[in-house]
């Protein structure tokens, strides 16, 4: 007879598993699946997900969570994994099968009418059904949080720890920061352009050119594949994490920075701890910590001068004729120009923490009731005034341009600027660590980089809650310090103040 | 409150789309997975069948089942989903899980014995593990059947109805005419050659006739997909089924009756009912029948003289320069060389039959203890001279060299003959039903063989047992008569006899 914890792990494993399944589900549908396997498909994830969920709330693996909790005497490892399981469990079985089922419905309606507002340029079309994804969501935080702030519940399944008043403590700080940066870059004489990334890129050397640095950042295609999609992502974990990307032949940019940052959350699974990552704590820290590795290689590595260095001359080499006479300065610019834009997905290092701390505003004050989702355009027009001094001509380019809120997300959307002050936080921790970083980088030896996030952030999986983690690695609480800091050096540097 | 039928469609509906996932498992290991991805795909499938197999053995399932089997009042169609339910639930139930994880053991270590024995030329390495294997599969057929004759117990998952006496009486009458039918083509003086479907046919033109004639046949690529795999095979059901095939340069055959072959089999999926498809008795009747539509469009369509008339034109064009001064009838030889071989995947029409009767004979008696694996090299190589006249050089080529046995399959060969079998007996039917079928397929009206495959087999789905549904089809039992009739036929008029 197996005892308590061995049961224990045997319960969270196969639930594990049948995740991973979920997730394979997930990209087949992306990237393989046949167009009209749809219906099926919509089967497949409702019978996985039923049957998921049945084995998350059985009351055994309750008692199990229960008796482990109650002991002193746990390691740190296991004390992890019981947080974790009971985290997870606690979230199903508090929500009851009836708001699922709803939540699923109200999503679904909801996707198809945010496709056609987006299309058509008709906010007021969406709106009925946005009102009604803020109703379902209020409730879910409701029956989860119970008097808690419903945006601490909502946010606790994507960053776990983390409160609505510390990311306004934080947000606020780093919005009233990057906008006098803002307007530093927009008033500087210096001016690099885009033109050069928008030159005619052969798509075949486009692809070859980004498995290259795939491979030199140390993913492990035989643990692992890339592919395309419409829209790019990460899938799956530890041996089998597929990858997707994109490619415009007349923007570099798409493709060659879409891998680094896919590659860096592929990373992140297959660095993960081989002996755990089946169990609770062993799986990624928060999706804040994820979305750190993935920008740390698109921008403190692939953005960066010593990144250039090393591969500017391959660059050129990969794409005859396409760059000659250009210089690698030149080139550098070209990758970091700032510019305020419309589309989040698009922006610059600078700019694109300003679209997340709008939509956290929003979404924060719809939840709240502080905002009626009929002033809503209105709004998201201010701030982006506010923020990036233009306006969206239509809302298709402003408040319909991201699929979240359509499916539920609230809560979500921080996670991508946790990502990038994280990433500026574990960056002064590498360079503490290995000095001649730039050095390393201008040499080729990215395993190098690869090897202390291994260390120090992939191998702890979820054992600390991502802000633990961040205290951990850098000895410092989550801040926008390190992030100011280094945007200001870089893009001062670039843009000559 | 849904009723009872409402309750076992819910319940039967939920054990189905988990076994499509399961499916689509197996499609992605074959076709995408990373090669470090085996263990964790092997948790996946552990963790997915254990669900499962609670499922299907939960006793709210089994209540309804018997409720519903108590009544006198069942349509056709439920009656058959109550009769399908409870064969696969009883099996299940009757199965004790210490035996399903032993039997998984012992065949995955026999399969690996099986691959290094077959390497290594080595069956009296291997000839351990077939014991076990034996064992193991006696203990099953022993739980599920009782005191009924154990081969009877194993057949009956792959072929419901089908008994070894009755079999016996098929194979052995097929036997005794196929082996003269042999001596006279090896005795014919008119003699056709195969090296013109073994010249050099360039791989991209070989995928784009495949996909030509597939297109032809029907095959709804929104509604699947094909690959490229070791070993072609069939995936998955309805709107969603993907093949696989392989390409050999200087083998013609290869692709092109390999793709028309497993397309057979996805024709047969994409044409079940649709508002059936995810009952127990609304999937594939059985993989006799299923190996009948897959045999169907391989042999009496893709290696028919009508077929090559619409075709071989197109053939000539897809491939310049390779049949210049070529006649159809010509052709229509190569594609039809019978010639005793060792290998049963590579043999023509003829000594297919063969090759499945051998192993019925072998694996029945291995199963019945009237065969000792010790035995079994010796009596396979005489089977071989006696109903082929070659013997293999060594076991790899011999005994050895299909995987099926390692893996427990016992009773599953002779649905491969009896696909042979009924193919020919729905030809004939098909024929009554189209006097002018020749006609039609010379003139590419490949739809009307679809369309009438459809309305007779496909859409019926498991309603009625394979030896019911060729009796409704055909207005006969199943017989050796007609295969033996068309080879004799074809074959005496290709070597002139």
């Amino acid at each position: 007879m197996p005892n308590t914890s061995e049961q224990f792990y045997e319960k969270c494993r196969a639930i594990h598993d049948l995740q991973e399944v979920q997730q394979l589900l997930e990209w087949d549908m992306q990237v393989m699946m046949p167009r009209k396997g749809v219906d099926q498909r919509g089967n497949h994830q409702a019978a996985l997900a039923t049957a998921i969920h049945e084995k998350v709330t059985e009351p055994g693996l309750g008692g199990l969570i229960e008796e482990l909790a109650a002991r002193q005497d746990l390691g740190i490892g296991l004390a992890a994994d019981v947080r974790e399981a009971k985290r997870a469990r606690d979230r199903a079985v508090k929500v009851p099968a009836r708001l699922v089922a709803e939540r699923a419905q109200v999503c679904a309606l909801a996707q198809v009418a945010w496709e056609e507002g987006k299309k058509n340029n008709d906010f007021a079309a969406f709106r009925p059904h946005l009102e009604a994804v803020l109703n379902i969501v209020r409730e879910m935080a409701r029956a989860i949080g119970g008097d808690q702030n419903p945006y601490d519940a909502l946010l606790d399944e994507y960053e776990p720890g983390m409160t609505e008043g510390a990311l306004t403590a934080t947000f606020s700080d780093l919005r009233d920061r990057l906008v006098p940066l803002l307007d530093k870059i927009k008033g500087a004489r210096r001016r690099p352009s885009q033109d050069l990334v928008k030159r005619p890129y052969s798509l075949a050397a486009q692809e070859a050119f980004s498995r290259r640095v795939m491979a030199d950042m140390g993913f492990d295609t035989e643990a692992g594949r890339m592919d395309v999609s419409a829209h790019p992502f990460t899938n799956g974990t530890f041996r089998d994490v597929r990858i997707t990307t994109r490619y415009q032949e007349t923007f570099l940019n798409m493709a060659l920075f879409g891998t680094m940052h896919e590659a860096g959350h592929a990373l992140y699974e297959q660095g993960l701890d081989p002996e755990r990552y089946r169990d609770p704590a062993g799986q990624y820290c928060s999706l804040g910590i994820h979305e750190s590795q993935s920008r740390f290689w698109e921008n403190m590595i692939g953005r960066s001068r010593p990144f250039w260095r090393r591969y500017f001359p391959q660059l050129k080499a990969a794409f005859p004729g396409v760059l000659d006479g250009v210089a690698e300065e030149e080139f550098y610019g070209a990758v970091n120009v700032v510019e305020p834009s419309l589309i989040r997905v698009e922006a610059d290092e600078v700019t694109y923490n300003l679209h997340i701390i709008l939509r956290f505003e929003l979404e924060s004050a719809l939840l709240a009731g502080k905002l009626e989702a009929a002033d809503l355009p209105a709004a998201w027009n201010e701030k982006m005034r506010s923020f990036l001094g233009i306006v969206p001509p239509d809302d298709r380019e402003g408040v319909l341009q991201d699929v979240h809120w359509s499916v539920g997300l609230i809560g979500y959307f921080p996670t991508y600027a946790l990502g990038n002050l994280y990433s500026a936080q574990f960056a002064r921790a590498m360079r503490r660590d290995m000095p001649d970083l730039d050095e390393r980088v201008a040499a080729g030896k990215l395993g190098d980089v690869k090897a202390w996030l291994n260390a120090n952030i992939h191998v702890h999986g979820r054992r600390y809650l991502p802000q633990d983690l961040c205290a951990k690695v850098t000895g410092e609480p989550l801040s926008a310090d390190s992030a100011l800091e280094y945007l200001n050096a870089k893009f001062g540097e670039i843009y000559g103040f």
